[in-house]
């Protein structure tokens, strides 16, 4: 079951979000976080790279007018602790987590006291933003790593704790354009998750309390195992190949918003997509 | 509405299909040819390398013991009406197309002597064969050409007509492998057809009469649209994003089945796939 938090604001981004154009996405979640009196913190954790990829993101938010912007760069758990991380996160309106290796962000940061700062001021209503790697880590199991462009199997994808700000999902990044349905299925029914988001580049899923709303160039893919009549988990070896049936599935792109709790779409127009219309008005 | 044929049989292939090892899928193919008697006729008329393809597929099916094989190269629609390629077609026992580009199986073939004499094997109950381009060329509207690893956009996929072999369904080929969920939707939203079929690399769906069995390395990913909720076709511009709800989503390995009357997955045991089981069930 997907947990409520009525403060809760997450901006999950499937990489490459658009950094030199109108920045829907990062612009969304400067906004959120206070618009140009945001205090930004940049968790570049995930990355080997930790100035070059965190000076990107403070020029960015920096263009959008956000006041302050600061990167936390954190290479061992020992500097997780830091009492000067900590004041920055206490401070911070938003937080944003870069890509890179969601392994990474995990092994430094995970029951960290920044982790736990964080999540403080995640349940007190600041923003928490992620991209890529900063995407995988929401829920609090995550795809460690996999393979794109394969079918469903076990052997496809290793799990592993997330931080869990989204709990009872599993979210896949790089979604269309790394072909992973695969993967994003295969991390489903090795779940207790029944809700699986892959979410394509330069698009966000904006997770306000319970519903989701979709924003960017591509679209969220939602996959729904809750009503699915079967899967072979059970009855398989390792190297075998996953089935399952009955799988509910959406697409949504830009504007489009999802309910958390009822799982199902909202149409554009406000309306839930929940009944059922006869397959001649459908396909047309 | 997928149309009936009592004495239908077809084998679907997803493309680079094993030629060395086992052969699981070109054996099934020749078994359904007759074995050892077979007299099976391939239609290179996709590839502009005939010759070289052709003479790939002479070489497999010969050492798997078919005892006749030969190619018909169709270069233009006058050679698609010669007199020795007919008499061939009424001969054989089963029929391949090679891949390649489907619009040249089209525009080459389509209502061409050879063409209706196909036909006319095919309603007579000899097995029908196509990988790659001649996999996309079984239903009545095919996939012409389209973007993979995007999300669905109706830009995405060109639509033709096809050969007809199983009209009223969508079939993409190298799915998984080349992330084509997008362009698989795109289809089914652009068409009257309420099921897709994604057929991943060196995988077949083997149609026989209404039932389809899964063979093969990868898996079939099934779309049903015929209990979609919503889509946005009505709504949208050229190059705006579709959106779908509710479709119903199998993903079949090697030995599961699909009806396409119910449109509902047979289990490996033989059960149908359509009873609802308790989420705890399904997710552990």
């Amino acid at each position: 079951m997907v947990e409520s938090n009525s403060k809760r604001q997450l901006v999950i981004i499937g990489g490459a979000e658009d950094k030199d154009g109108d920045c829907i996405i990062l612009r969304d979640f400067v906004r959120r976080a206070g618009g140009t009196k945001a205090y930004i913190v940049i968790i570049t954790a995930a990355t080997e790279l930790p100035r070059e990829v965190g000076e990107n993101y403070i020029r960015v938010f920096q263009r959008l007018g956000a006041e302050n912007v600061r990167i936390i760069d954190t290479e061992t758990r020992e500097d997780a602790s830091s009492s000067t991380a900590l004041e920055a996160i206490n401070k911070a309106s938003g937080i944003f987590f870069t890509g890179g290796n969601q392994a990474r962000i995990t092994s430094i940061l995970k029951d960290t006291e920044i982790d736990l700062g964080i999540h403080k001021r995640f349940s007190e209503g600041i923003v928490i933003g992620g991209t890529s790697a900063g995407a995988a880590v929401m829920p609090d199991v995550m795809i460690v790593e996999g393979d794109s462009e394969t079918h469903p199997r076990i052997e496809t994808v290793e799990m592993g704790p997330g931080l869990g700000f989204l709990p009872g999902v599993v979210i896949d990044q790089h979604f269309s354009q790394r072909g992973r349905l695969g993967r994003l299925i295969s991390a489903l029914i090795l779940q207790p998750a029944v809700l699986g988001f892959g979410i394509d580049e330069n698009t966000a899923m904006v997770v306000t309390n319970n519903q989701v709303e979709v924003i960017g160039q591509g679209a969220v893919t939602i996959v729904d195992e809750s009503e699915a009549t079967y899967n072979n988990m059970g009855e398989i070896l390792k190297d075998e190949s996953l089935a399952i049936c009955g799988a509910k599935l959406h697409i949504l792109p830009h504007g489009f918003k999802f309910d958390l709790k009822t799982r199902q779409p909202i149409l554009n127009n406000g309306s839930v997509a929940n009944v059922s219309v006869p397959v001649d008005l459908v396909s047309t």
